[in-house]
């Protein structure tokens, strides 16, 4: 009988996300599958910032982890065992697969990673950064609002993770302006170097709002917002009339007290932005993208044929062992990642 | 030559605007209009909460009132001398004529009011409320955002003025239920009996926000907002999840210091906003009525037959003479008026 190492919420972190809020346990699972269900042997595991939201409690648009219960988040592995007449061992697949060894997975909630052609090629890890739930967000998001235009100025913060690399990257095909808003100096060489940004920006710098507003000397177009606090009150005085924003996270509040806006930039009432929604014309649209799945099939179609040829381009910062986990994400949350965080589960 | 009465901003108003923020002028005009233009005198007045966010100074998203400048405002009255060969004297038009008795306004920008048929039997002033710029505002924001449907929940403020009478009507007409909000018991009585609104809430009681969330047992799906400040701080935890929010005005802020927040409701940051934005997946979308010129006509297709046949309502609080006019707006942004504020011109 197998024995599955398995993180589980130990109790609700108080700020940043510290060692003593996880739990490691090891139980014995059965190695079957029931029907309709497979069993995976994880591999990789993605880590992503709403998992710290999902540590709190409170109203969310994801019921928060409960105590005791097994961290989830995307992961591919192979089927070890199969309740279903679709899928056998050895096929490798994507899903649910959360921080453990083993995942006893609903089939049709599991989706088969693809064997040849081109996109055999693709490295697994890209399957869950650019390929994966990140990268499906920001063309989701950029959809929702209305593709970028030629000549538009494109800004999005946390510009070298999965999604801001992914947004800048697809908002540049289309030919717009991009702006990256990174923390510190190597990520910015970054994003220019190798996601190819206009621009890039230094959060952490004392004249970050002067240096952002030099960057876009036509003003904002489509502000990408993943990040909210004083990045957000930064971009606000830029907008253009009737700018878009879609509204995919704020990773700045994610380690706050909810409701508490420590990360509050000084000045940023709800008033302030509300005056510059109705002055310039603003769209703002909060969207999740377990909303709209529907139009996966056509983000693969469209996208990853373009990352398999190296038109859009990955990165990946993989954390070896799943022990790991719990500082990886702290360390996400701290911006200490230089890419896409991975977690390959089995080298310890 | 015929004597103009003007009122010129004298300086900038400090929160409510006082008696000496404005100056009546008394000037010798020639009585001719050039070509292209007609001469119109004054006889009725809209008087609107943007006025005072006009007299302000700073970025808006029309130009501020310089000192010394007539106040602007759309009116209707008749031509009396025409540069132009589809008008003649004794038409009746609208116009953006302003504070004032007589105006010289290109002949583009005036439009004859109907002078046959059932639309001819309207009041005068309606055409300034629920058939001006306000009810063709509340149409375009319900447009902008998706017309309420049947079931719905739409949440208005400032619900017995001239825009959020015409947002709770236009929603009744779709099926929706719709929630007044109102200041004081009168406009509430008013709100249910003559503008047929399912519920009312007086903002001004101690326990505006339970009855608010009693008013709504199944959420809030469409809230226009025209308000801001401790009405939107109320709203925000009821909204269900892909609710739309056209940005009208802020009435609640028009007298502030631009960005002072001090009509802010405690706690609410941007950050608290944004993270209902995102959680609750709300559409925000600024709009401002002059953009939407080229949908009037099929406003007033559509609306004004429904006036003129009495299954919509307006509603107006006529002040006679235009020495009334800085204190009419002073009551208006105190709420002191009782539907659309129209000044009657000549009847001082």
């Amino acid at each position: 009988m197998p024995i599955n190492r398995r993180w589980v919420l130990a109790r609700r972190p108080q700020g940043e996300p510290s060692r003593d809020d996880f739990r490691l346990e090891r139980v014995e699972i059965s190695g079957d599958a029931p029907q309709g269900s497979v069993l995976v042997r994880n591999r990789y595991l993605s880590l992503d910032p709403y998992m710290r939201l999902r540590m709190n409690e409170g109203r969310s648009y994801v019921p928060p982890y409960r105590i005791g219960e097994t961290l989830g988040g995307q992961s591919i592995g192979e089927v070890i065992a199969s309740g279903d007449p679709d899928f056998a061992p050895g096929d490798v697949v994507t899903g649910s697969g959360g921080w453990q060894d083993y995942a006893l997975l609903p089939a049709r909630t599991v989706r088969r990673m693809p064997q040849q052609g081109n996109l055999a090629a693709i490295a697994m890890p890209t399957w869950l950064g650019v390929l994966g739930m990140p990268g499906f967000t920001a063309w989701i998001g950029l959809s929702l609002v209305g593709t970028p235009r030629a000549g538009e100025t494109v800004v999005v913060g946390a510009a070298t993770g999965p999604v801001g690399s992914m947004v800048g990257q697809l908002a540049r095909l289309t030919g717009a302006r991009t702006v990256a808003i990174a923390g510190g100096a190597q990520k910015c060489a970054l994003a220019r170097n190798h996601f190819g940004f206009d621009a890039a920006i230094d959060h952490r710098a004392d004249d970050f709002p002067q240096k952002l507003a030099q960057a876009c000397p036509n003003g904002i177009d489509l502000y990408f917002e993943n990040i909210g606090g004083p990045v957000l009150a930064a971009v606000l005085p830029l907008f253009n009339d009737f700018a878009r924003i879609p509204v995919c996270g704020l990773i700045a509040h994610y380690n706050e007290t909810i409701g508490s806006g420590e990360a509050q930039a000084p000045g940023m009432t709800a008033a302030a932005l509300m005056r510059e929604v109705l002055v310039r014309r603003l769209s703002l649209r909060g969207f999740i993208v377990s909303d709209h799945q529907a139009e996966h099939a056509r983000f693969m179609e469209e996208v990853a044929p373009q990352v398999a040829s190296g038109v859009i381009k990955g990165l990946e910062d993989v954390i070896a062992g799943l022990e790991q986990a719990p500082e990886a994400l702290a360390g996400l949350l701290r911006g200490d990642n230089r890419g896409k965080v991975v977690v390959a589960i089995d080298d310890t």
